[in-house]
């Protein structure tokens, strides 16, 4: 099966919209998804951006939240901004980056999404990140353990680093096997048409 | 007929791909457009840039290019990068600007997008807008000479003005006339479904 690689980051509103409807589509255009965690945050700073640029540019921000209600409300989803926004999901990203490898990615990251941006928690709290890898099956106390280790950090490190190198500056980006880069939740129809089509012609 | 005002800038790649399609969207959708010139450069001067955000951040401006290059090929039309870029649409924008008043806005504006994205042109030297005023039938001298008269040089201060008091932040964008506003090519189709159905339901 053609592979598509969704790099994702905890903070960011519209990969929330992504990652609600990105197995589906891709079961769907026949693709299979690699879920990759990475930071915005360095890439942010390096640009000279201490915050989210939706709290830099005020007009761009408050068009970013009535935009995606609109999604939202189209899609028969719930949206609500979290408090404080950006939140800080680098323990979750670090979860996320061990559950890559133990093969239960997808399930935690849908259920920190949704905790974030449907029900208002705040995914910076130990314990809502615990509640929510017992809830998909993960023991917390282990994850905790193994998440804070050098080489989960490093890796996370490493695949931020990989982000800047394929051009990603946003979440949600999309990453063919071939290169081609997308950018956006209104860009996944359009990446996964492009993977299944390579995936044909080759 | 429902309206729905679109706001372009002609420096604005992604308007290129608007202002290409808007009528025959709006045609179908039974919207009638309303096209309003305005310039972002004092927008963008107000939070701090000095040019395009792509040339203030190369991989957004490289995805930018990437980005177009995959949509144009879609739609089966040309695109090509300015040189320079951005391109300085004010003489274009205050000629525009003279042309809502006197009904050729949209094929002018046609017209010098057609020249700048397609052709390679520079907008920006007064025989290329001469050149596409007589190409839609309107005598340049007289033009020119309306176009530089203080009167449309605070008409188009002020549509940019007013565009910030709607929001906006970008370009294209699009403002319904209950104040909803949509930004990016990728939106037009939501602005004229959301303006054709508060149409049917008032």
């Amino acid at each position: 099966m053609p592979k598509l690689t969704f790099w994702f980051e905890f903070a960011s509103t519209y990969s929330y919209l992504s990652v609600l409807r990105i197995e589906a589509m891709a079961a769907e255009a026949g693709v299979a998804i690699d879920w990759r965690p990475f930071l915005l945050g360095p890439i942010f700073r390096a640009q000279g951006w201490e915050t989210s640029p939706f709290n830099l540019y005020p007009a761009k921000g408050r068009y970013m939240v009535r935009d995606i209600e609109r999604i939202a409300e189209a899609r028969g989803l719930v949206f609500r901004m979290p408090d404080p926004f950006p939140q800080n999901g680098l323990s979750a990203a670090r979860l996320a980056t061990l559950g890559v490898g133990e093969g239960w990615v997808a399930p935690f990251t849908l259920a920190v999404y949704t905790a974030e941006f449907a029900e208002g928690r705040n995914i910076s709290e130990p314990e809502v990140l615990a509640e929510i890898l017992e809830k998909v099956g993960v023991a917390a106390g282990p994850a905790f353990e193994a998440a804070g280790r050098g080489e989960i950090k490093e890796r996370l490190r490493a695949a931020t680093e990989e982000a800047i190198g394929l051009g990603i500056f946003g979440a949600p980006s999309f990453v063919t096997d071939d290169g081609e880069l997308f950018w956006g939740d209104d860009r996944l129809a359009a990446a996964l048409a492009y993977t299944a089509s390579v995936s044909r012609s080759s």
